[in-house]
């Protein structure tokens, strides 16, 4: 069966573009002529629909992110009931993410952060994704009463972030599966004592 | 009292230089320009140490900071005895680092990683210094006798560099010290359990 698929808009093709671009080499390879270039967006619908240039859909584009991958985590998360299972998913999910992309395709809010001095508000905008994907990970820890939730999101986070800068170095998503089943055996066993 | 410091020789301040424009933006801020502008080395001497340019640079700039990291490792891993003493004493020493580089400064090896498209030779030093600090710290956990260092140390390793990353968002050291004292603590009830 073949569905037609309607080609996205102008706006949306923009900023899928700019999502595409910053996770390939954070906010450097984002610049108008690649955005312009791999959306096929005329110049005027961009200048049209982001008056504020670069910075606009930079700003854009990573909110759009956010919630994206905020909603992909919080799904995942429901899947399992055991903090372990949840954190064991989580990872299985960002790797597999990680392969399709060729293993070279980094968090798009975790690869602008070494531009910040350009563009400053964009600090608050990543930070603000991170502090949004913490949350999700904290609650699902929450529900689940493991103690220490909020640092434990924090260093899920962490150590997502870390697999994508090991992965692309190392062209694998072995550091995204070694994490989820380390730490997952390590709450699982502090659980059991707990219990 | 006041020792005067000899100024480094052009070759090793070349060096330096490139080290220091890494952990600030990667490899798109370690042009030549930029590397005689802030080691203020003659043009001609820089030809002269690096007949390669910028790529030479970059990979014995690597290799020099790959081999510091794992010495500093290894001798702050050393002054502890339990592995949950290990990693927090280790976390505590990267976050003070990053702190005293005004939260803006990230691995040098991690924040080439977006730009590997440009050099792939730079994969493979990245991965080597993953590599190298790796076994640093899985060497130490083995030590102290912790079940599946390996894994272990490939989780410190990642989350460090995922903390470089948010830290440098949230303009802070506390992602670092987050996950040393939660990861010390998950190590510390499951020794005493298995003990």
């Amino acid at each position: 069966v073949c569905i037609s698929k309607k080609p996205l808009p102008a706006k949306d093709r923009i900023l899928e573009a700019a999502i595409e671009l910053m996770k390939k080499t954070g906010l450097t390879g984002a610049g108008i002529n690649q955005i312009l270039a791999l959306s096929r967006a005329p110049k005027g619908s961009l200048y049209y629909y982001f008056p504020g240039g670069k910075d606009q859909i930079i700003a854009e584009a990573l909110a759009l992110y956010s919630q994206r991958v905020a909603t992909a985590f919080d799904q995942v998360l429901s899947r399992e009931q055991t903090p372990a299972e949840k954190i064991r998913i989580l990872f299985r999910f960002v790797a597999d993410r990680f392969e399709s992309g060729s293993c070279q395709q980094s968090c798009a809010a975790g690869a602008v952060t070494l531009d910040l001095d350009e563009a400053p508000a964009l600090q608050k905008a990543a930070a603000m994704a991170f502090a949004s994907w913490k949350e999700t990970v904290a609650r699902h820890l929450r529900q689940s009463r493991i103690a220490n939730a909020e640092a434990l999101a924090g260093v899920v986070l962490s150590t997502i972030e870390g697999a994508y800068v090991r992965g692309r170095a190392e062209a694998s998503k072995q550091a995204f599966l070694e994490a989820g089943e380390t730490l997952a055996t390590l709450i699982q066993k502090k659980s059991r004592r707990s219990g």
